[in-house]
């Protein structure tokens, strides 16, 4: 696997296919550019999902969070991005991701985001 | 965009109006007058809202807030004002504002208040 | 308004009777006697409650709370004895109260009360 | 009322009995002996009831913590024999106990059982 | 009983049986091996079940965990096992393991899984 | 001994007058009046002392502080107050008062005061 | 008194001048604007000072800090200014005070000066 | 090694006494008896040791703390005592103990006690 | 001034020169490359100053940090890369820089260096 | 670089030579076996040197750590092992390792020791 930012996404089956249960991700290190400024935006990152068939590999998510650095992109649009993405990659029987962005303007913003199959 | 006080919301288009998705907003920087004394009040307002067709502009809500910063308001009241004017920029499909004055006379205040179309 | 210990708890119109909403008051400088020695006993009290016609007045709260400090009361029984007061003077939609008391013999009391009419 | 360790424990008569109402106790000063090895264990017990026509009295539920000192008793079985006691003594609308023991072989554990009649 | 890592787990009766109460287990002290890289991994687990007849013996249990030490799991793999063990020795009403994984490519990982007959 | 409010200190003998050893007694139950406004006004006390001869009996301290309760002080006044009071009744070979009062018009005024002989 | 901002700072005498001693002051409701944008600025004031003759007085220090909400200031220069203007007011044998401004461009500032004679 | 209280002390030689290093012990279940109520006390506590030529084995000191589990002992007193057995036995370069004892009439108690050579 | 990244620092006059006071500055959203992967590391930067006649200005600092984010340095050696530069700009009596790495293999990183003329 | 447990502590040139700065490690993934039970012991290690002329890099460390993990160490002994073998590799003007190992029998251990050359 290379080391390089991807937007591919791999996957390994889900060991235990047969029960729901649920994986926490927590990615404190996102960031991308403002599409106004193109200053950068910083935000943590918390994926929840029930796996189906496949599970995200870690090493693959954080390759395509790090694709997201210099691309400019609004909370609300790169959040969804995001979870389109995965749920594309990973199919899962829900998932639900939680971006907290850094304050701006003495505003923090955090957007949560669920797929529902 | 003026950087002065104002009470015109601008809005944005929902990027993924497809999807009910939260947008939690945090501004620890809200300061009024209270409308007995003249003597200054302050609170932290948390907005959460799920949006429709709008999303509410960062900037605009920083300068709407300033807006209030030499008006008298009752607690109670301005939380209330506060969610009716979102609420007629962005129409949400749910809105709850929370908003967390400092202590006065040894009690400390918060109001909470939702609107549900 | 007097600054004496009083059982009188003032009003003020609901400015938003329209909506349910919710108004959290927490009061951390809450004394009176145990009946049973005499000796001074304290609590922080949190009142939560969604007005009907009437708000209570804060200044009037912290010297209704103050009319307590030289009177002797059970736990349980000044908990249920201030809910019961606040209800008759502002008719509320729905009102909690939370009384957590110092310990005592290495034991923390709290005591919650809810009156939904 | 004595001060010595007690099995027996003492109620006052509600003072609200027409309200449903939670009382929560918090006492971190539980120890006993391990029935196997002797040494002691210790606990923080939390007690949350709804009382319906008696409230067990303070000192009489210190003195009977307390008398568990020089007894053996594994973890699951004490935390049910203080809520059949409690259960027994007040009858309640409603009871749990939770109990944390202090960390043993690296491995912590809490038993949390309910009453409902 | 032995102090060597064993995957035995040992079971007690459960002494209240008629009641459906809940047993809490934290154990901080889990490590495996990486079964790509054969690094070390870490996690905290805690277990949260139901007792029917059985209850796990916590010495066994502490056995067990260690059992992994030397064995190549990945994380949503060992996390199921575990559980799947665990329901096989004490065939509870109800079990749910969490394991917080260590920090890895700077991304948490926390598994839960749960057992419902 | 009384359970009235007092201001006698009671003293027992330093049990190790021959090692410089620190006692710390956290008071989190300390209340006045404002000699102003007749008003409560609350604090935690926190005393620290090197014993000489004589400790301070903590039951005449609890009813010492007690003492307080309806008598009007300024915040620098009565931590002095205290300071010249514990100084004389236990003579330490060092004696340091922090008292944190609770916040009023929005500022929290906490005084130190310190003996050394 | 007044209920007016004022650069009025009133004293009292220091009612223990014969002892060193130290008054800590927390004011987390300061706000000014900035020179450049006119936009507010909000910081929480720490000010700690050992009194020689004279004390400040908490109600006119509350309406001296509320005469900056309208001014333009830079960090350093008020806090250094609020400083000089303490001083000169209670002329203390050491006063320091710690200004914690909230964040703007990413950055939180926070100004510490102190004055000693 | 026998599992019973016991006041024996147990050592191991120093593996670097040509260091001077430290060895911090923190033991959260200590319990002795109150020495005029005879009701149990509970204390936390801290031992910090720059060893010699020998350093504490810790299964004898959790056997000698548990030893005190039937005495009465003052506050002041057990924490000297504890730190003069330590010395005996151990001989440090340096030793300090700090008891933290739980609140009792309101008051919570700390002894702190160091021996230097 | 511009909004792109620049190893520009601008400085503002200090306005109190005479006295030494200390400008604290925490910078959460410090990013650059890893020199040997080419992978993105994270930091929070705190700097501490003493300013004599310059003052780092505040916009400026935010763009010098940025301009680090596509360049590949040690932690070691940017930390003493900024402080160079942070003091070849103002001048300062007295700074120090404390930069907090985000974990990497398990381990975090903190660099503390200080700059004394 | 191999991804094998190693003895083998390798080093790169302090970037800054001519500053003592200080370099802070903070590794939480600490584990080695009980040399008297066989059964494993848990720490957290918190490294903090001044470079001289080399610092130690971050892989190799985290590899050594891993290299006790199926080694019998008493606490004190290994502490002050890993800072001989650290000052050994690094030579450092100042070094100092702080070892929290987990819970034991109720108490928890923690050693400091320090190089000073």
């Amino acid at each position: 696997m290379s080391t390089k930012p991807s937007r591919e996404l791999e996957t390994f089956p889900n060991p235990k296919p047969e029960r729901d249960y649920e994986i926490l991700l927590d990615a404190p290190e996102f960031t991308c550019l403002c599409p106004k400024t193109g200053q950068p935006d910083y935000a943590t990152l918390h994926v929840a999902y029930v796996p189906d068939e496949k599970c995200v590999e870690l090493k693959s998510l954080k390759l395509y969070l790090w694709s997201f650095r210099d691309e400019g992109h609004f909370h609300e649009d790169v959040t969804n991005r995001i979870l389109d993405d995965l749920v594309a990659a990973v199919a899962p029987r829900h998932m639900t991701i939680e971006a907290e962005f850094y304050v701006r303007g003495g505003i923090t913003t955090t957007i949560v985001a669920t797929h529902e199959p």
